[in-house]
């Protein structure tokens, strides 16, 4: 017989839509609190009711103020374990120092391990995360991970458009073994950007497109855009080099309004993503189609309540599709 | 003989000036560094000269942008000891957080605790700061702290003003012991708000004064204000009683521009206090008068490197203002 | 479904009576355990029965002999957990190195943190404990603290002794806050002792009362007290001010044979506190009323037991008595 | 005036030729030590000279028998703490457990991190590293890397070859960002090797290029290899891709003597690479050619003992080859 | 009512026969799982089902490969940690480190505490020992050993061989404590090796008997043995001294196939031991016999599961046999 | 050229005169400082000059107010690291708590380590003891332990008495290899008591005397005596089988006085030990002769302060009585 603590679920103040995305999903109520920020910009965290004993999980993204939404999960984590929950799992669907994975020049901080020994002195339990930029981020963390793909949620909405002759584009060769996996998953060809020089003259760089877009329809696959740049240039380029429509497709989306405005006066059809990150300026476009990720983690988080794979979620994937996705 | 390693200063994106005027104090140029917040909100830090084998002192209030400014400290120590300095020392002359220093409701953080935690695991070797909001919070610490007190540059001012037949008001009991140690200093009386009831009535709270102010001089004295409410209700109510002038004093100002226009709008003549918070609110008014705490931090952090009592930069005075003050 | 483990209550050297009244309340049986003191003042510590899965909860005061019960509780922890209890609870009614909680002066050690560091260093799961000296010690433990508060039980006992007309009279502006939460329990006024100087003169202090006594009864409270001196010093200004009867309430008592003898011949009626102490010198004095907090720290355990809320125990308490008091 | 205790270096039982390298660039004496593998394996290390207050450095790749050299890492870490060494820097030319960075697949183990935790745990003050597998590999670490890169030293010899009309083969995507660093060095193009597929045929995978080599020369380059096996393939395509001669040039060489019997009948003509590994099966073939990475570790210790900067061992070079080297 | 999680037991590659028989005494299958070894040395883990919410226990004796299976553990416990195991328990039958106990001389590391800190940093919750070298290892775990000991299953199969008018002998003078308990155990006397000197003679080490052997059978007993060489230069000694037939009896047995040879040539008609070290050398002797240590692991991990007392396993034994052996 | 911080040595209330004699040894004044035990029994503790940056060694012996020293130690040292000390070595000359070094029966405490990493997580970096226990005390800790053995100083004053034709004597087979080191230091022959058993009869254990003692001296070594019981019965046996002059030399004495005029009314001539517990009991009588072992101490400090090796203090003794020995 297997045995279970009450489970609750909390939303953060920048969780509060996607968590009650989850709920919706498990057939739950959210849980009662109150982030306060207060006038000389302290943040303040309350529980609004007894948590004692159970598994709480709160849903966090840290994404457009990335600042006040990491500090306040440090926060609620330690006002949980004071409240005595039994565990603590912190959900950050969109993890923004995710980037700061390394020192790519002298003297930087390291500063998504920064983030990951706070979260874990303030006494997280467990940690569920979507689409890390890097799969080595994991072991920035002792406590247990649970990493979610959201490629088979997109790949599912790309297949119901019914687009026709199309390729798969990565923006670069940094991003072409996760643009591969697309193409495996859809039975396509993929097109990779690459900023090319050939000697020493004096351009050296320009972007070129390695295989063939000429007369195809092209989805440019990356996991995130903040100002929208590297689809827009790519977009220019795809066109000039023969291709139909040209679609993009993230995991997660920053836009700024200004970017997307950029993206409305763009060759691109419309750009696909999820609802990681709680961003307003993006609901308000017919040229960005927001897919919800909360099912997908409502599914992870019963599995997890129920000592059931999480891995099991991706079974029947081809394995090239799962490979160093750090489930 | 004493031998030092070498000693370089380095400031936060809140603590420039109080870095510059440090640096002036010692006759040492402040070290070249940047922080930079990225469109999408991320904070990123760069040490831009060799601190391998130095003491490393970085200047950042946690003051009017609490998280970031929070957060930006612990990248700093990262950033530094990836760099191999030999020692990390902050310097936050207002640590904002202090207030969150207790559980005084069910199911809230101790935001100080997890504040002091995440400093310290990011790898702090020494946090230097200035009249903490509860001298417990050294406590929150293992590392060591060096807490300085405002009182005798305050005091000093105080008496370089000539001010004449004055008594010392604390707003309210939790602060009349602080306030005992300005009267003590400058031999003056202490006046204490109130605020009491005498019954079942109706109306339970008025704030009323323990102590006699009518035909005096009133200089409020408390740890810092974030909106002057508390001074201009007790200003008004020191006019009701028969004060003459009125006067205040504090370590940290944090008013924002609303709160200046309301002091100046007030009886309150002006108000002293320190440049513990860079705030850019409090420069363009006479009613304000910042004395800078910026030599005395340059004269602690002087007498720790030098292996010098940094207690005996408050030797001679009355034991009585140094009791409690965490030295 | 709620789950639980077995629970079982245990009592160190210092805690058999409150232990067993903390059984009595729950209708459990005491586990069998012994703690040893060897000639050359060793103590040992030995679990008499299997404790393997289970919740256990430890029973010891630091009071009287602070250093040997302070140490026996770092050996219990160990024997629980080498013993592989499921989780160690340690109730500590009455902490003695609470009041060692900030550097008062220089060079000296935050004991609390110290005590603290050393339990949790220990394997201790959770604290239990009641009145802490200052409400921020909670903040030294990293652990959950359930803060028990005395004030309904002994406000509970002054109402239903039908004494009338009477102030509650706080030691100093320093327990004013507190002496305030009785007086708002029972609806009535707050009369402070106040350590005063009015100048340059040569005998500064002089104890004074803000707030009127005379034709009333009085009641002193305080945290805690040891020699009984201020409580006795205090009775005799209040008899000269004009009041009737006199009496004390106080969290723990501390209490030697000696000042148990200098309270007898005092001017005070009587005594109330609890029996946070083990301490059998006032048991035998018709000055002093022992009220067991035992069936609170009974309910407390059971209600963590059940992951009922600590909080809601006190539920009802007008706000401003439960502010504060870390909960 | 900057201060140094006394350094002494150290090798373990797979170090001693790099560390006596070391030493001799240094014009150092290597120090005296021991290390032990007993009848029934265990592994036992001994110091066998004074080592108190001085800055240790302990020389020891995991190369070809990792587990033993990991694990006696350990030991010496401990022996020189307890023996009061100052300051434990353990100096690993090549890390063998880097490939273990990430969750590739559920329920396997971060090797990485684990084996840097254990280092940690062991007391460990600075790591000293070279072309990790991924740069996020510093992360795993909390106490600061030198993270070396061999690049110039490797694109050095192969200017020296007079080697004319050549470009750069990586032989996959992920490892294209690395081979353009080597082009952007050289000031030549770089040729991608590409498993690609074009749809649902039956036989996907086909090893492609990406680039032009027919009558150029080809050089190789990748971080390490241990069976030789892609090196070959490659070679093979890029013979019948018309190209002229094939080199390859690695970072760290763990061939076993079948390997190394492979290369010598493949159509390279000789492989470059370092002395990261102790590794005897390189040692006797035309085909292999060793340049030392001593030279390059003794003066990293020695600027880290003059607190000099390491990164400006690479100054100079262009930033695009320094990016993302974890510097 | 005790609950109970699903528990599971997986085998590392030197526990996979010991792990197989305690799966068969406790009627379960053995979990699925893999530990590679590549080409270049690595160790590879894998778990093959889900163990989430699971008590793990992971059997693998630290025996005649010591590195590769201590490294091995570290790798399993992180696995099952990252893969949200409820707990991890390492099943270590023989600790081979824990010849390491101290440092017994100058700068050497004390290896068996250096094991024990990375396997709890891996973060085990809990380990099963056999036999310790020494009671004081316990220690040098914080978390809980269940420290089982052979003695009466040794014992008990001597009993049953009939062997009459017997002595037990120690090698030495260190061991005979535990001697004792063996004599104390079958009711039979003690005769104690003794390496003496008489003086400032040139050959000072003699080895003697203290006790009596002539004309009687006597059983040698020991911890382990890795050459066999004690207990063949003893047998011959005894042999001298005019002993009948001679016995050893030891807890876990390493000897390497020539000692296996040495002790077929020698006086001792056979060897009694464990199954603790998976050693295939000495499955084809009939001088020795080999009784399986796994009932007794299956009991108590039966007992741990079902949160009874695993010293109860004893029960019965007179108190001196159980003494310092650390139950 | 070998640098160094200015050294301090302070004394705790249990360690003022072997402080002193340190002191001595070094020509240095003891430190500034006090410890107060207040009346509730709370142990205060204030350095009373400036330790900034300064190593500091603390003396105080776990001896006969165990908790109350152990206590103590620890506020010392979070005192001196809150007051900026650059290094804290504790300096315990007797270390009480050592013989809690193992769980020697089921559901106690192993105390020697809980008091070990009470030490560290206080922020201890050395510890200094003598003649511990067990050698493998030293494991647990982590900090280096420089371990002084007593047996030279003791053995040389055993010479010098001119006592001719003798035996040691090691009062049980435990002690027996310590024993031998005396034995091996003085060239003479070890006699070994035995609690020894025949067979089934009823009263089991005589103590008997493996070795010849007849018409010989006999000097009793062992570690400590609190009773002197087994010194006593030893005496009176070894008396019975025929020994001349009886003597007794143990590291530490913790008699009380009824102890000493036990020892007194004895058949022992003198007892030989050192001063590494303060014990006023010991002081009054002839038959009790105490070396100081200050100097011991004195000359590791000196050479701990200067690089120097401590092992080297006893270079030319035997290997075999420092074998063992933890150095």
């Amino acid at each position: 017989m297997s045995v279970h603590n009450e489970m609750k679920i909390f939303a953060g103040s920048s969780g509060k839509q996607f968590a009650e995305r989850i709920c919706s999903y498990l057939h739950m109520s959210l849980g009662s609190s109150e982030a306060i920020t207060f006038s000389d910009g302290n943040t303040f965290v309350r529980i609004k009711e007894n948590v004692r004993g159970t598994d709480v999980y709160l849903v966090q993204p840290i994404g457009l103020s990335p600042n006040n939404e990491f500090v306040e999960i440090l926060f609620w984590i330690d006002a949980f374990k004071r409240a005595s929950a039994n565990s603590v799992t912190v959900v950050i669907p969109y993890f923004g120092y995710a980037k700061g994975d390394k020192k790519d020049e002298p003297r930087v901080s390291i500063r998504a391990r920064v983030c990951a020994d706070a979260i874990e002195t303030a006494g997280v339990d467990r940690i569920i995360m979507m689409d890390l930029h890097a799969p080595q981020i994991q072991g920035f963390f002792k406590k247990p991970v649970d990493h979610l793909i959201a490629l088979p949620l997109l790949s599912e909405y790309i297949k119901a458009q019914g687009i026709e002759n199309f390729v798969i584009v990565s923006p670069d060769a940094g991003f072409a073994k996760q643009a591969r996996k697309f193409s495996s998953y859809l039975g396509v060809s993929t097109v990779i950007g690459d900023k090319r020089r050939t000697g020493h003259d004096e351009n050296p760089e320009t972007l070129e497109l390695i295989g063939e877009v000429n007369g195809k329809n092209a989805i440019i696959v990356d996991d995130f855009s903040t100002s929208g740049g590297t689809l827009i240039d790519l977009s220019h380029l795809l066109k000039r080099k023969g291709a139909l429509s040209i679609f993009a497709c993230l995991s997660h989306l920053l836009l700024s309004p200004q970017a997307v405005e950029r993206i409305e006066a763009s060759p691109i059809e419309y750009v696909i993503s999820t609802d990681s990150v709680e961003n307003h300026a993006v609901n308000h476009t017919a040229k960005i189609r927001i897919i919800s990720a909360a099912p997908l983690f409502g599914e992870a988080i019963r599995r997890i309540y129920m000592h059931q794979s999480v891995s099991g979620l991706f079974e029947g994937l081809p394995p090239e599709v799962l490979e160093f996705d750090g489930l």
